[in-house]
């Protein structure tokens, strides 16, 4: 086996990696990358730091044997959505990586996925840990946005529209696909699933017109409610008008559609609420993103979330507790 | 079992854990701490940031059967120490945990070392993820300088003094009074492995003399070797003069404990280069603060690490596989 100083240098140190790490420099505002005790990195004057850690941890978040370029993407895909859902702009990463042992091969596929997803995020992967033991993934994520201007969950009104960017229920139909033995990448559902896309640009974007925002990463349901109290407010849902991931029907039936666009999570689409003046300029900008943005209900003063089977409402929130986690 | 959610506001971001991290405000620099999608930071006009990153885990790097308490201080002490090598002034940390179950008497234990730790060394817990499975802990701290002020690996001159804070040899020897049946806190080999302190305070005081740093994790010769290989020089070493944690030659015999200083790792005390001119300097400002300072080489020109036995620097840096993970 690679010693862990082997094993950062050829994977997570070198020149084969994304251009943004590799190269310490004012752009990056990294100083210094991997291979000293810390890194060190250049905050922008007059911004303020948004910051967030995910595991990915194998047979829970993802299946072992997926591919690997797809674990390397994914578990750096679920850390940026927090950045998207803040309004942030990325800018750094740091991760911490469990391995049972170092496999060349699953190690340049993952490395591919990841450093990937840096480069097309914009993201310097700035320092890392390697251990050996289960299979585990911790990605820290950094981003900025001008002071004061964080895109909260907190600050949703009475009246504003509730909205979600792309398809919903795709997290869901993938883990249901690779079930049914569905391994080609290609597979839209799948694809939902093991490469979600973090919508960085949506959530950038949307910073200075919506009131409050999340990601969708433990479903629209149990996601909505935390938009909701940190609110005060309640909620009514459009429930014919979730927008659905292709396919999704096709692979769950009508109903099962709905109920994992409702409870089935890993979606990493962004729930948002904004006033109903702002609505067509948020969908335009995110149609110039190729982004979709979809009406699903409104916030209102009266609590709970209206709209919903109430028998769904009750077990929803645990109805898959892996994914919830 | 608590959801994750009921987890992390029972321990993670309740007011019973560290002044520092509970309230927001201007004096911690969190705009926003646990329970939105990112914690929101205000960093430093003028300070770069120092990042990095750790994972602790269960029988790799602490016995999973060891207090809860000096679990959750030591998982973030590895992290800190990071910090204190760089010279850095610690501000804030985030954690991931994995955890088998969700007992409540380890979790208060884990939270009360963790949270003591974070105000021992003013540091506010800004955010965190919690996950099922193998127990396990990665802690990201940040801490800042003055823009261009980084106590780096690779500064060293040849001619520089080398030295170490505090005493080497108590993580290993620690480890192995845990195997012997010591279960006793207040032993103080067992506290040098389970409750390491990490150096801030010295390394903020060491930040504008010495030319290099690097705490001793992996064990006094292979982070030797770091400072070295980053300074395209090599060093001397005067075993003899090494000093050595108070018990250790008890418990392991001379050489032994003569061993376990050069290979054992787990000491977390920093070994520096710095310029013959600084060192009264800087034993003073670390006497001030109670750290004792030893001399224990110099940098040389020459490439290679002399002065010590060539059978111990030939398995020297394996020796303890276990602990330089």
């Amino acid at each position: 086996m690679l010693s862990e100083f082997e094993l950062i240098a050829r994977y997570f140190a070198g020149p084969a990696q994304s251009a943004a790490a590799a190269v310490p420099g004012a752009a990056s505002g990294v100083v210094q990358g991997p291979g000293d005790d810390c890194a060190v990195l250049t905050p922008t004057p007059g911004c303020q730091l948004a910051v967030s850690v995910d595991t990915s941890l194998a047979d829970v978040h993802f299946p072992a044997d997926a591919p690997a370029v797809a674990i390397g993407h994914r578990a750096l895909a679920v850390a940026l959505s927090d950045l998207a859902a803040m309004g942030a702009r990325a800018r750094w990463c740091v991760m911490a990586i469990t391995l049972p042992e170092a496999d060349d091969t699953w190690l340049a596929g993952f490395a591919e996925g990841f450093h990937a997803l840096c480069r097309a995020s914009d993201v310097a992967l700035a320092g890392g840990d390697v251990t050996r033991g289960p299979l585990s993934i911790s990605v820290t994520v950094h981003g900025e946005f001008p002071a004061g201007q964080a895109l909260t969950r907190g600050g949703g009104q009475a009246g504003d529209v509730l909205a979600v960017s792309g398809a919903l229920g795709g997290g869901r139909g993938g883990l249901e696909a690779w079930h049914a033995g569905v391994r080609e990448l290609g597979d839209p559902l799948l694809a939902a699933y093991l490469l979600p896309q973090p919508r960085l640009a949506a959530g950038e974007a949307l910073r200075t017109l919506a009131h409050c925002a999340i990601d969708i990463s433990d479903g629209l349901l149990v996601d909505l409610d935390h938009l909701c109290s940190a609110a005060g407010l309640g909620a009514e849902l459009d429930v014919a008008r979730l927008p659905l991931s292709a396919g999704l029907a096709a692979r769950l039936g009508e109903a099962g559609a709905r109920e994992a666009a409702l409870c089935g999570g890993d979606d990493y689409e962004l729930l948002i609420g904004l006033p109903a003046a702002q609505l067509e300029t948020a969908r335009q900008r995110l149609a110039a993103l190729d982004v979709p943005l979809t009406v699903i209900g409104r916030l209102r003063q009266a609590p709970g979330i209206a709209g919903v089977d109430a028998a769904l409402l009750r077990s929803g929130w645990r109805h898959f507790p892996e994914a919830a986690s």
